[in-house]
């Protein structure tokens, strides 16, 4: 069997998701007529203290759509220059919005500064020569940065100045429930500082498909409008919605064993020579660590693994990014030290 | 029971469809690891005689994809003025890819006609000032024209004039089964006459959400970056597409039942004083009719309609569209016809 | 000498034009420091009774930018099938602003029936399906219908149907000159019933370079910005400023003459065997004639023409275009038709 | 008498320019028949030993023509972080183009470092969540870094490694000249390194109006295309292209005055007490320096310069920008510093 740690996403359904699915409750979601997406999008609105809330076939799209319903063609979208929206997501916001991007510097804690944030807004803002800035979006956890939480001071800071310039905040926070299960506090503690949130739940959540928006009402009317545009509204969308009310029910609080995982993974590996790996750092599912070993490049480390039943994966700067989910058990971490032990040998 | 007549995208998955899905062989699609979806893939591209093929979470972006894939910005799309591409799916192709609608008089039978396409080609192609055809968008069978089916004859013209002015064709083939039922002809008769084809899973067919577009490698591996960046790739896929190899097994052949159903009700329709119906353009699953009652407005004798447990719709122009599918049999077309017998006296 | 009847784009500047430019009064329009620009500016936004006006190198900047001031991404502009908007702008609010040009069908008269209008309008502006439209173009003199001027009275009516569905109304007048000549009121008795008018200082008025964008202050600062991103913000401007406030001054109420010449040149075409001319349409400076005669093909005719030092164009569907300007006089007609005789002997 | 160094735009077109534009040489250039604007175009791309050239009304819609010929939708430009197309050009290749800004780190003198660009470029080419890079642009003499000039050396390395990535390489030459005088080089020897280039007339050459765009044939034709769509074509266009041969012809010589005037300006604030200029940066035309004196604010300061008819400008980070042209001679220099001096004491 392989041990899976290249990503959460490879989460598989659970049976009870699957069979929780009653073919007479679906209906044309297009037509608003799925009464499983209307309790999906009842029900992440309401962990998240919003008003509404909106389902979409993947997190690029939710947050697509949150950008180009907060931001104007011809704005600038500030964001972190190490966050998925940036790297990941093809520029989607160019293309499909006329909106240019301002990344800015990510500290590593994932945090972006005031200050930075600061110098991307123009002194003068009736010059016509600049974009204006229209949105600023925030990762939590920060992929990118470890997995990395934004702590509720900097929400509250930050919330506080994105106020002060009549800029609306969005939260990536496509496995948010890890960090609101690794800070002990509801969701809405988080979602309170921003203006609109995404989640997944094909993450952690193990949900097979899906991603959560949520904001105000006009917003999501907004969203609406753009999701159908982009093409994704989906015809008997309870198929998806369904597991995903199972997974919110069933699987947030089981994350605190995916972290307790991970730093197992980190303290595991910290102790094998020619390993490199801040356990400290480690703040939910995510373990990054460095080979500093002759023998192997990264590349060439990572296809040993893979030969030997373990799947990691780089992640930039010379890092290799370990996630732990529902598909992993504690002897399963066990055994990914013993392979990258038996390697490092 | 309600008797649903107003589309075919109503139709639910069938019990088998959902009980197909074994969990184990979901993957992560993004990492092109679900079995379900690849078999699904290769199972389209084969039925249409492409050289690959490509899940979209709808049709809308099946369309929004192709169109981005064979157009550059600043050319234009020909479409028909009374397609679905053209009319309901919230001008995509100018948001998301600076493409221009030209939209061509659409015949009563769906066929746009070579000359009005000619007359939308610039004669001088180096004037900077008109912006140029890069793209003939089709519609087979055609909706907004009652269904009807596009002649084997009319396909090969318009593909050798398509060729001669180097133009590829699309084809928004999102009932095409329905023509290839009526027709009595392997899909791939027609497909040879297009550079690419979308069709829906989730209408006639009955699967629950999904469209699949068909086309040579170079084209669907454009339309996978496009798909990523419109946010149209999805994790375990597989709940989506398992089903939808179960409808291309299982629910083509049963379409021929839809059309004997909906001229069935065209001929109680035509029937009915009050009611005008020409059965003679009921070529597939799709019935128009006019209400020719001082008593009711259309949007009266809609409501009307469906306070009787039988739902209808308006679609433009006066008329009113009833879609049969699999969950209507012969007894609920019996209904139907009772039902505005009754309201018609 | 050739007679230049293409386009009244052919006028050259005069003398006086030119001397006027006085350096020592150019300053950096960038930043807003050309006298003579500001001098236009307030001229044209007094001229047609609006707060603002605006200069653009071109009629096609001043036209993309008021749409796109108008109307947001994803929104519908209304314009006319056969206007210069749709065809001769090569698309550049698709592709600069994600706008979708919905075309409705000319009147012989160049107008745009309301009704025709209405029926561009979803009956469901809830549906996400349908791009909504958010500005109406209408063009007046109209180019493609001949030079035909919009009758006040239908632009009173136009104008209270864009204001009870909330619409504002862009006029692309071009030639807004001779529409007021020719129907000898002010313009601002035009002007009143739209929101933002742009004309072309270049055209029959004869100064070389520049069209203006008149309206309301809030739209015209939001042109200013979008004038800046398309690269229409120019240093020196008043280069062509000058020369523009001196055509205001003294170039309009010479195109009475140019309608005068056009007039004539369509009385004597009429008289010419061979030569189609219906004289009761033309109210301005452009002329439409066919040529029945199976000697010439369209393309021929215009190329003898040439060889004989008269210069005319082609304007689709079979016609021929003439257009009278201050480069052309009462002998220069005489001529153009004993010329035209000539080849039809 | 106020001495203008906020910028060599300001520079006013000498009599002779405006005298040369004989109006029975112009003509319609949106129909290639203004004879000024073709022999201009001749001779810019001669200047740089390219095949084809093109005039524009701004610099900004030819650097924005540049990238959209260059790049198509979706994909990434790679642009300096100080760069005025990042900065100043209000982020038109978003807007039109659907193109995404990739910032990254400006050195000190200029330039783009290689192992920079290297990382903007992503390993998998094939995964589609990534956008994928399709030109560099460079900006010589560097602005916002002080009017530096790349070097000849940099110039190969960098066009060494963009040919080995099949990436085209735009320059930003909006001062060419300034460096070409400087390094005492032909502008060909600058242009050989890179696939197209963009150059002011209306900056140190002291034009009105204009900026051009040279590159081969293919290139420009696209340009051409592209600038109709933006509306950058103009009528009587050698109203501003015979002033920008003079330009050519007299203008570019006599910029290693401007230079001399800098240093001059630049050695002269070195030694005010409470003025920061480091000389050995002063390469062309520009000077920055800073202001250290309690008593002042960058404002404040700027205000008293203009007070006592001294115009400087700030230009981001606390630095005061002057910049010398053909409206300063060198009294004009002494008398800033005198000016500079007093306010100082």
């Amino acid at each position: 069997m392989v041990i899976e740690l290249r990503s959460d996403t490879f989460t598989l359904p659970t049976k009870e998701m699957l069979e929780a699915v009653n073919p007479n409750y679906l209906g044309d979601d297009i037509y608003g007529e799925d009464s499983y997406v209307l309790e999906l999008e009842r029900k992440a609105a309401e962990i998240f203290d919003k008003e509404a809330s909106i389902l979409f076939p993947s997190g690029t799209m939710a947050n697509l759509t949150a950008i180009m319903a907060h931001s104007p063609r011809g704005s600038k979208v500030i964001v972190g220059n190490e966050s998925d929206i940036y790297i990941y997501e093809a520029g989607g916001a160019s293309v499909c919005g006329g909106i240019i991007y301002e990344p800015i510097n990510t500290q590593e804690d994932g945090r972006l500064l005031v200050q930075d944030i600061e110098r991307a807004i123009p002194l003068n803002k009736e010059d016509p020569q600049f974009s204006l800035p229209s949105l600023i979006c925030i990762e939590n956890p920060h992929n990118r940065m470890g997995g990395r939480i934004l702590p509720l001071s900097y929400l509250k800071e930050m919330s506080e100045y994105a106020r002060s310039k009549e800029l609306p905040i969005h939260m990536d926070g496509a496995r948010i429930f890890n960090a609101s299960q690794a800070l002990n506090v509801e969701p809405r503690v988080i979602s309170e500082h921003v203006d609109s949130l995404q989640f997944c739940l094909s993450k952690g959540l193990s949900a097979p498909i899906g991603s959560m928006l949520v904001g105000n009402k006009d917003f999501i009317l907004k969203a609406r409008r753009i999701r159908k545009m982009l093409g994704g509204g989906m015809r008997q969308a309870g198929i998806i919605a369904r597991p995903g009310i199972v997974a919110l029910n069933n699987m947030v609080s089981r994350l605190k064993k995916d972290h307790e995982n991970a730093e197992k993974f980190g303290i595991g590996l910290s102790k094998i020579p020619g390993i490199e790996c801040n356990v400290e750092k480690i703040e939910t599912n995510i373990v990054f660590f460095r080979v500093i070993d002759e023998r192997y490049s990264l590349i060439e480390f990572i296809k040993l693994a893979k030969y030997n039943n373990l799947n990691i994966d780089e992640l930039g700067y010379g890092r290799i990014r370990a996630v732990t989910h529902s598909g992993i058990d504690s002897e399963d971490i066990e055994q990914a030290l013993t392979i990258i032990k038996k390697i490092m040998k």
